[in-house]
């Protein structure tokens, strides 16, 4: 289907963090209605500190660890004096500049979250507002956001000291003073790096425990003192020795893994969403750091791990990542289950072509700028310069491209929405060109 | 001269840090008697943290620079289960082990510090203590250390905020609470990369500085995934083919200094004693740390520099070293004047073959068993076994070391005690069997 450039369809847009506002952008450039519903005060969603909407998961600390030079959008240069790596303050600055330069502060419904989004006839949909108003739409485009539903595993038994979800990590004094105290730490991705690496610090944590279930290999924020994701390889490079080269030359960098102490990965570098940090091989290599395996049980405040060791603990931080929510959608078929959720250029469900998901991916190197991609789809798709394939070839696509993206990695709920980004752009922009072809013969 | 085997010349060892104690043990196994004074309440010196002598410069999170491989004593192995590097707290308990293991313990006086040693005729000199009493010895180890007398730079104008030299910092919280302070750490050695690391996290600064008057190359803990200081040359390539191949690597390692935004080093690597962090260069890069060069004056709490901009600034930290002092020293002659003190092997003043200076040296990779090699000589001249050569060879001899040790650094009050401690041992174990022909010829 094609919609009908004329009629204008009209979208509502849930979120404004760098998804939605850029997304907000590129309806604003078509000139075609929408309005985009953000639950808090501001913009800027998981970037934005202390976020009154209680789902933000930036911590006091937090840099991303995307170079400056692989995040900026398309259309707004990131201010010439920023570090390497920015500061979440700095980046949600930098958030702010953008909508306020393309003026879409203005576009944005504050303090209003979608409770509910229900179908109606011919793709549309009706939308409930948590000021209990409705309203009815052409499209939807979700850019919630896919970091806010804490994902918690459960152990038997039941642990009695103080224990958090990374999500709500705010910093080493507050809410909780973790200074002299056993600190357990348990996760291997980007949040269990930083959160270990800070509160492992001799001046903090007594002692500081790291619970992983298996290796993961440990990526620095510079190689050959540059930018890690610094170093694009040439696009005309076939992607399998592209990625030979790379698993090489990481290897050389950082080493094994088991000479840290860390437990050895069960695969190569690249086969797993690198965990990135400039700090945490030092410290696990100075035993600030001390690394367990997975859990077994807990009894009080006493940890009993997979090799039969136990420690006391007084306070775990579950660095354990999010499970992927849509609180405003009842249907089944919209509801993930353990983050699998495949999608059509990881946007539409066949059979939804007017529903779309934004930033519903962890793309490497980054989501920052990633919407800000999809969202050209989305707005030929609106204007009718893009027709979607049949049913039937989506299915096909996306079979392919899960095989394209992820077909390197090992399965876990981490890895069921990976998106090599410069893969997914060139792909992207291919699409858009058969979509257009196709739009014109069917009109 | 060479003193009488026979005659069991008795020695005075001032300090049972680990110069003093390595010494201790070296004189015991000879059977050869000796006071050894220590000012603290037990061994440790720069290491015991709190140490309540008042002269310790740990810092809570201090961790050794030198991996373990490197540091050991030649008779007694580190723990296996020490990370690559040690903790302050381990070098301690390591220290405690090895003095008790070989007895050396019951040989310390504590509590007791050296205030005078006076010249006596033959090379015997006059001991006072701070007890009072004096006691005479055919020979005197200095083993008192050379970071303990913190230098602090002045400048014009007077600076109103918060200032303590890093051998009195402690932590963030304690004596001072360096949250939410704008702070200023000046240097550019390993105190200053390790304080400026732990204090400008976001947590606790609110914004830090780093005053530099010229760059340096700051080398990472960890090369390829192994620690840094394990990469030894072989013995039998040449110094400077061996340096020019090592400045090679670093410089792909690390990269350009001026990259992260910090002074462009005005020398080459390994001209100058390495700054280690595996840490710095990363928050540098995070914008953490913001560099600044040189401090012009100061205005109450603004600190102008030497570019022209100017910072308020809450709190300095002077990671700015120390000078070589020996209080108990009249004697003009052996009273250094901004770290220049030439002796014969880092150890002896020609004319005065008595008195022996350990671990007076910035060896690399590390001091903590350097006056175990150093000892070796002390203990072969005192039993008759070594003879100095003339005065005019020790002369000679002392001129070309210093050009083989210091001739490739840019000359600061740092660079005056540069030792290559693989060359170093090298060159004393020849010289050990030169001294033992003479020995044997005189005797």
């Amino acid at each position: 289907m094609a919609f009908d450039a004329a009629a204008k369809p009209k979208t509502c847009i849930i979120g404004a963090g760098c998804s939605g506002f850029t997304m907000a952008k590129r309806l604003k450039d078509a000139s075609l209605p929408y309005d985009c519903f953000e639950k808090s005060d501001n913009i800027g969603g998981n970037w934005y500190y202390m976020n009154p909407n209680g789902v933000s998961s930036c911590y006091q600390s937090l840099h991303i660890d995307t170079s400056k030079w692989r995040l900026a959008f398309e259309d707004y240069p990131v201010p010439g004096d920023w570090p390497d790596f920015p500061h979440h303050a700095q980046l949600l600055q930098y958030f702010h500049d953008y909508v306020d330069h393309f003026g879409l502060r203005e576009t944005i419904t504050f303090n209003t979250s979608v409770e509910d989004v229900a179908d109606l006839p011919n793709g549309r949909y009706r939308v409930t507002l948590s000021t209990g108003e409705t309203r009815d739409y052409d499209a939807v485009c979700v850019a919630n956001g896919h970091h806010w539903d804490a994902r918690t595993p459960t152990y038997p038994g039941t642990f009695t000291g103080y224990q958090v979800h990374s999500h709500h990590y705010r910093d080493p004094f507050e809410p909780f003073d973790f200074r002299g105290k056993r600190i357990m730490i348990v996760g291997a991705g980007n949040s269990a790096m930083d959160i270990s690496s800070e509160l492992s610090q001799r001046p903090i944590a007594e002692k500081l425990f790291i619970s992983m279930r298996r290796g993961v290999w440990v990526m620095p924020k510079y190689m050959d003192g540059r930018p890690a994701d610094k170093a694009v390889l040439p696009a005309w490079m076939p992607t399998s020795l592209g990625r030979s080269l790379a698993k090489k030359k990481i290897k050389k960098t950082i080493g094994n893994m088991e000479d840290y102490g860390l437990p050895k990965p069960d695969h190569e570098p690249l086969e797993g969403h690198p965990s990135v940090s400039g700090e945490f091989l030092t410290r696990v290599g100075c035993g600030d750091i001390l690394p367990k395996p997975g859990i077994d049980r807990f009894d009080g405040k006493t940890v009993h791990f997979t090799d039969g060791t136990s420690e006391e603990i007084d306070a775990i931080v579950w660095a354990t990542g999010y499970n992927t929510s849509f609180p405003f959608f009842k249907q089944d078929e919209l509801t993930p289950k353990d983050n699998v959720f495949s999608l059509y250029k990881r946007m539409v469900k066949p059979g939804r072509e007017t529903l779309f998901f934004l930033g519903l991916a962890q793309p490497l190197p980054t989501l920052v700028n990633f919407a800000e991609q999809q969202s050209k789809l989305v707005a030929a798709a609106l204007q009718g310069r893009y027709a979607f394939p049949s049913h039937e070839e989506m299915d096909r696509v996306t079979v392919a491209d899960e095989q394209a993206h992820l077909g390197h990695f090992y399965d876990s709920p981490r890895h069921r929405m990976q998106v090599d980004f410069n893969l997914y752009v060139r792909d992207l922009h291919k699409e858009l060109e058969r979509g257009a072809k196709r739009a014109q013969v069917g009109a």
